[in-house]
């Protein structure tokens, strides 16, 4: 995802005397099992469709991991712009000459103007392409995390996490809101905060809820029980850049996700789980947070720490015992 | 102390493409109990002199913690700039007025310019300005607390600790120069340099030094063994703006202070020892740094992290264990 604010201001992400408000409005068109009358739904289909996916940002890398703990790896091909966009749109600068191999384009711009030549917002990863048309089916981050759940299950792999248990749907959409306003969308306001007030208002309500996760965590080995859940993943995509991003860059700086004990276990037990680790790029997000936001790195230097070491080290979270040992 | 990259050109201390060189060229001046022929020496004299000093200054510091160990407080007096100076001078903002209540002035460059109406370098602290004149006689930091040693000893309290062992004299210089280059101004060097090269360099430069004390301190309570000296002023005052500036604001996050066991607990040692952590300002010290140093932190929003809480915990460094426990 990049900000709204990126869009026809250069590279702004912070604004004196504001705070930070994050555009939300994407595109609704979502990939179902039953495309319903009336909308602009499209089928769920084996390879008709491209996730586009930043390894450096976290909504997108929520797809990344949700794609691969559910095994749609052979069913939804992926394309991942490399961590630095311009103020234009994400690129595939990683891919040889700069060209995403599938769909034949070096800016995801491209395909959000191939559907919509007068597409007015942000152009955000992740996005869903339709291969064949080259047009950018969606761009609703938790909107698609959420169908390739409920709408690609015939879809997955015979043992896939249940990432949405029924009993549990009210709760988890409680805390997952909190966890989206306070943590994943908090460190932004921290970040993006214009004015002292802003900043000290953001950080406050960030650390309010990171106590709250971290007595929460105390108690179960994952945020809604003995099972991985869609809210864990949400979580982890914001634990994971917490010490060597938000931390510093974005002055979330009460503790490092090392000095919350409940917090960095539960986080390095994610990690340490195939889908999750092996889904994180240290570099990339680095490179992107720091070359990216130039308003608030304006010589774009990426810091070499932190020792990122830590997150091999054994968790001493397990199914027996909830709590950090 | 001001950076000389700041006078002329408002207020720019990391140049881009370039690394960060300090000008260490100070006014040679010095305070002595036997001022030599043919030198502008000027003669220790109580009450003759006012040490102006702001709070927020790892240099200025020094002396602050100097004259309070050595109890030079009613001889020598202090003045303290505000933490936040403009691209001019440092200035008396804290004081009734805005006016140093001895010297009658709002800025610590008008004492410069009593002395030298075209003084070209950076008004800096800590300076010592004699009273009656108004002028200022040295603000050469390392010289002023050398000297508040050897040619005040008629002045210090009878308890006064031997900040200059004899014997350990050729050591200590040693040590003092390799920490004076590698962390005291090497953590100007990370946060002021010009370009990633530049960075990356003093980053490795920084934390090859910290690990050398950290291996240092793990064999004896302080730098030079069992009693304070002057090497252990000089590193404190850096020591302790690390986790609250550095680390974030200058980029030195290979990890926190209080993830290094020894110097943490030397620190807190120090920090705990009277003539330290009293004359410690953790506002003022944050304040400085985040709003004066604009061009890496353009909005000049001030971190409300870290939690400060644990400088008074027990250190478990004493005299007859040397290594943290």
């Amino acid at each position: 995802m990049t900000e709204e604010a990126e869009h026809g201001s250069g590279g702004v992400y912070s604004v004196e005397g504001k705070e930070f408000n994050r555009d939300s409005r994407y595109i609704t068109t979502r990939i179902v099992a039953a495309p319903r009358p009336g909308t602009d739904d499209r089928p769920v289909e084996a390879g008709r469709y491209r996730l586009i996916a930043a390894y450096a940002c976290p909504w997108a890398n929520r797809a990344i991991i949700v794609r691969d703990l559910l095994g749609l790896g052979d069913v939804i091909s992926m394309g991942n712009p490399g961590p630095t966009h311009d103020a234009d749109s994400w690129t595939f600068d990683l891919d040889p000459g700069g060209v995403d191999p599938v769909l034949g384009i070096h800016k995801l711009k491209d395909a959000y103007l191939k559907r919509f030549p007068d597409y007015p917002r942000g152009i955000t990863v992740p996005a869903i392409v339709e291969e064949a048309t080259g047009e950018v089916v969606t761009n609703d981050f938790a909107q698609i995390t959420e169908d390739l759940f409920f709408e690609w299950r015939g879809f997955h792999r015979a043992d896939a996490p249940d990432l949405w248990p029924a009993g549990l749907r009210d709760e988890m959409e409680q805390v997952m809101w909190r966890v989206y306003t306070e943590v994943n969308n908090g460190v932004y306001r921290c970040g993006f905060a214009g004015s002292q007030e802003a900043y000290d208002d953001a950080y406050d309500r960030l650390f309010t809820a990171l106590d709250w996760l971290e007595e929460r965590l105390g108690r179960s080995r994952y945020l809604m029980g003995e099972a991985i859940t869609e809210a864990d993943i949400r979580l982890f995509t914001t634990l994971v850049r917490f010490d060597p991003v938000y931390h510093g860059h974005f002055k979330c700086n009460r503790s490092k996700l090392t000095e919350l004990p409940n917090l960095w276990g539960y986080a390095r037990d994610l990690f340490q789980t195939p889908g999750f680790g092996n889904n994180v790029r240290f570099d990339q997000i680095k490179a992107h947070y720091y070359v990216v936001h130039r308003d608030i790195n304006p010589l774009g230097i990426i810091p070499k720490g932190p020792d990122l070491s830590g997150w091999e080290t054994p968790h001493g979270r397990g199914s027996s015992g909830n709590k950090t040992q």
